[in-house]
């Protein structure tokens, strides 16, 4: 059964009394750009003129993809695991951006092919949400039955909901999944309306005969569906969706189902906001879009939601990097409202005083 | 008489071993797109594999301008000194900033029309740097004669020395002076060759009356120094540099005389740039470019200088707050070099293997 989630749309109410506030800081009004809308998104997702970070935490969750050994990424499926090991024991680039931007990293595995078999090192939690060994190959069969998908949705949601009641407001999520970007680009294709090859790139490194050999096998997949209508958005994430991205999706919706600010990474995070926001389109009013990816699929992404990013640093790593490094900008923004003086109390003049 | 400067130009000599050091991190190679290259940048001035920043600190010079009396402004005069004393007792955006991004605060009185009269709050530095009580208006006669702007440069250049010999390896400079945009334009417009109007902007918040003012006094201005031929940057920048960009100028070009990595700010602090990149074309190795801001010139300084910003924000605020909010961005690049696993020591297979 699909999961039910109650998602409140963000009223404006307090936005008056938030843009004063910003306007009586110390500043040219509105000069301190988007940190000002940062602020005034905070504010009215948390419905208060005072709002805080507390917590905040990075979830990546990681999965396999049976269409990863026909040759759709450039890295064997392996790498999967190799790379949740070496998230555990500390050496990645999500561990190093988590402990700099004093984020709470959590590690999910839901359906790698293999099994993790390290300890979670020093701050970090591991978490098993499998949801079995891999989804199979989309070239022949849908990625996973209707029932695992709906269960990788409650799961997501249920962990979503288990940080919340531990004292997180705000939440980032990240993903791991060799081939992943073939899946987000079949979804972004689905559900956009975008032409598949346009939203089909290089994925972690594909010279120019591997994107090739991708876009073939991707074709070959949408064509095994669509009998010309475009299957609605929760088929398609059953039909190419990694156990991770349908994991993120009732992550994505369960957070903002509890009013946190989420904060949105790259290609494969938007394709599951993608499938949450045809469910949920409140969804959208909790997320920060943190960076523009170099996969060339994110534009239509953003475009179809509306949403411009943060930062464009041309980031193709995923893991929640983008996310990562979107945070000190979100609590300057917010140490910006709080602690910065009004003109009348610091004795400034105004403009055209 | 101009002091002299000796920038060594960057020497790529250690860039195929950083590549190599870059690539051998668990990611697929590039795949931290612009974080990479400021890894890089970074390693080839401080001449190591493993750059890191120390004591990295953030100064601000003010200043006043003879020019604002006639009305280029939105904000009165007196707004310089106030702010001033708002930046001593911790107030404004660029203490909050400083603040979260550990950054190390000095505020320079570099000649604003009055003098400061609170005393410094726990962590900041005040310094008197004055040559004068604010600049003569360049509508009638030079900001500044030659001998101000050359002990401007000196002292510009003596606070660096004194910040690197405490250890200082980073450094980004901001400033405040009512009216300083206008000094930017005609710098920006002398130096690069645009248009006077193109890079002409509202400043801290002009209405379209208050534009069209600014516009005229400035082009009023031009026409007082130009007889077809344009003056060289260091005569331009006494005919209309405030003197916290003349102390700018001379900052810049010890920064990089000291091998230090620059975060330049926005709009006044790019202008200064102009006038040291076109007195010695080396600075510009040590550059990192924090943000792009809402002033329109500010575009035309980053052609000229072929620069390409980190952020893109909107901000317009200055008092380097854009350069703040770029280290975590620098921070991160260089944990990510120093910290993250080699690709074997993780036992992690490599693309195509």
């Amino acid at each position: 059964m699909i999961p039910s989630f109650h998602i409140d749309p963000v009223s404006r109410d307090l936005a008056p009394a938030l843009q004063a506030r910003l306007d009586s800081r110390t500043k040219p009004q509105g000069s301190l750009g988007r940190l000002e809308a940062l602020a005034l998104q905070a504010g009215l997702i948390q419905r208060t003129l005072a709002p805080e970070v507390h917590q905040a935490r990075l979830a990546v969750f990681a999965g396999d993809h049976g269409a990863a050994r026909a040759g759709i990424s450039a890295f064997p499926q392996e790498v999967t695991v190799q790379m949740v090991h070496n998230f555990l024991t500390g050496g990645a680039a999500i561990n190093v951006l988590a402990r700099q931007h004093a984020l709470a990293l959590s590690i999910v595995d839901c359906g790698m092919a293999g099994e993790a078999s390290v300890a979670a090192g020093p701050g970090l939690e591991f978490i098993r949400a499998r949801q079995g060994a891999g989804t199979a190959s989309y070239l022949e069969t849908p990625a996973m039955p209707a029932a695992l998908r709906d269960a990788a949705l409650a799961e997501g949601a249920r962990l979503v909901h288990g940080w919340h009641a531990a004292g997180c407001n705000a939440i980032a999520f990240g993903e791991m999944g060799i081939g992943n970007t073939s899946s987000a680009s079949l979804l972004t294709h689905f559900i956009t309306g975008a032409p598949l090859d346009q939203v089909t790139g290089r994925g972690t490194g594909h010279d120019d005969a591997g994107l090739a050999r991708k876009r073939a096998l991707l074709e070959q997949a949408a064509g095994r569906v669509s009998g010309g209508a475009r299957p609605d958005a929760l088929t398609a994430l059953a039909e190419f969706g990694g156990f991770e991205i349908a994991t993120l999706t009732g992550a994505l919706l369960a957070a903002a189902e509890c009013r946190m600010l989420i904060v949105v990474d790259g290609f494969i995070v938007t394709s599951a906001l993608l499938v949450a926001h045809a469910v949920a389109p409140a969804v959208l009013d909790y997320c920060v879009f943190a960076h523009g990816s170099a996969e060339p699929g994110h534009r239509a992404q953003l475009t179809h939601l509306g949403a411009e990013p943060l930062l464009d640093l041309g980031l193709r790593l995923g893991e929640g990097t983008g996310a990562a490094l979107a945070f000190p900008l979100i609590r300057s923004a917010l140490a910006c409202l709080n602690e910065m003086a009004g003109f009348a109390d610091a004795g400034v003049s105004e403009a055209g005083a």
